[in-house]
């Protein structure tokens, strides 16, 4: 099977806006993508609510562009107390997804409730943090079914386990949505980003398994440096790394996954770089290593 | 099951030597943990190297110190023509170990080739660099048993999957144990270090698996800290992380192991301390939260 980039076209590209994110705000990245030919996106809520939803929406609307997604929703974990202000959060997000016409709202869960929902009371019971996950997932399964926006969770690299997403594998974020959403009648799923799942020995197995239950809702690329400078912010550019992401964009698209692959990267290295350097550099290699 | 720290001796307390590897040398390591009370150690290799292996050993058994494990072998996937090298450098490990009397030779697999064996031409295939160490402990595993020193496979945090170790969970390395040593005959086991096994979702039931086979040669203690400032340099002191580190060394007695606890930090912070200081701390925590 040949990947889809092969006809040339950016059809199957898209950007996830946080990897420009400072170098300047939604509208302005909305006019740069259309600039270099890239014609699907992936917001971020603050970067959406720094302009504005409305504003947002006529931008993304007026030039064209199609949503790969919408970033995020989660941070589920915490205390009793905060737990209706979480789920109302949440509710909003999809309201917005909805907004935007994105295809999926992405759930990074949350780690230990101090972290994921500050001000919570501190707890080490990670077991605990899973259970809270998969029960706020269960309550909004209902209003993102409503909503018609899908939620994914996006397993993240067990190094963000404590503090973003104690879902660390894809077999774990199956398993939720198999026991939440037996049936798929809600269209839970999940988001596949190499760069948090290339190490797992069993992620061949796991997106098999996604592609047959039709839970890829969103596929996202970037590249582990050697050496990882810093935990959350020296993500690579692809092709400067050792992900196989050719290989695993294969077997993505052999499970009839079509959306587009998601540019997402969390880089001081690249913030630093003029937004058209950065773009014309993903677009080549999109066209040559993906 | 209480853990055996509440009779509040230090019998069952071990020091990993990287944990001080920067205060001072083996000798010196030796007479500050014999200071404090500690009587059990793991060596790491290139320390035993700078004060020369009889040395070494003299030390150790001149103060009456049991060993926990020996750091390190491994570092297997390579190509083809250093291959026979690197067998060779495995061998001479079992051989100290033997002669230093250490109960298991820890393996940190290696990552892929150009990090596991500098001089190796690169690859990212990393489903490769599993199969190379697999043959490779296949190859050494009756080296181990004729030294009677039982090899050790040492998964690493999914963060180290690309340069040190591509065993990742405990899951993965009792695949390994259980394909080429199926009786136990060859004593081939696992260290659980809780620094690399905490976010796994599947890790109690890996501990479970790894008792049931009797295949749990050490059990190694730090913390993780939020934030990690370093991928390599920064574990914490017990207590001072998230780590449940009372329940997983419950988990790991419950299933019979009674070796030590080894304290083992790779820390910029806790290398800049006095050895006294880093020592008395690392009891007083292994009294009061492990």
């Amino acid at each position: 099977l040949r990947n889809l980039a092969d006809d040339g076209s950016l059809q199957h590209l898209s950007l996830n806006t946080a990897t420009v994110r400072r170098q300047a705000d939604l509208l302005a990245i909305v006019e740069a993508a259309k600039r270099h030919g890239i014609s699907s996106l992936s917001p971020w809520r603050d970067q959406v609510e720094a302009v504005g939803l409305k504003r947002a929406v006529d931008a993304v609307r007026g030039a064209g562009f199609r949503l790969s997604g919408y970033c995020r929703g989660g941070m589920f974990p915490t205390d009793t107390e905060l737990r209706a202000d979480m789920l109302d959060d949440n509710r909003r997000a999809i309201d917005e997804a909805a907004a935007l016409g994105a295809p999926c709202l992405v759930l990074v869960v949350g780690g230990l409730p101090q972290f994921s929902r500050p001000g919570s009371s501190p707890s080490n019971d990670i077991g605990e943090a899973r259970d809270q996950v998969e029960d706020a997932i269960g309550a909004l399964l209902n209003d993102a079914m409503v909503a018609r926006v899908p939620l994914a969770i996006e397993p993240l690299h067990p190094m963000y386990a404590a503090d973003r997403a104690c879902v660390n594998t894809l077999g774990q974020a199956l398993d939720i949505c198999e026991a939440l959403d037996p049936d798929g009648r809600h269209r839970l799923g999940v988001v596949i980003d190499v760069y948090h799942v290339w190490w797992d020995p069993n992620v061949h197995a796991g997106i098999e398994r996604a592609g047959k239950g039709g839970r890829i809702h969103a596929f996202h690329i970037s590249d582990w440096l050697v050496p990882t400078r810093d935990l959350l912010l020296d993500r690579g550019m692809m092709g400067d790394g050792i992900i196989e992401i050719r290989k695993l964009r294969g077997a993505v698209e052999a499970q009839g996954f079509f959306g587009p692959c998601e540019v997402e990267l969390f880089s001081n290295d690249w913030w630093a770089r003029p937004i058209d350097e950065v773009l014309s550099t993903m677009i080549e290699r999109y066209r040559t290593v993906c």
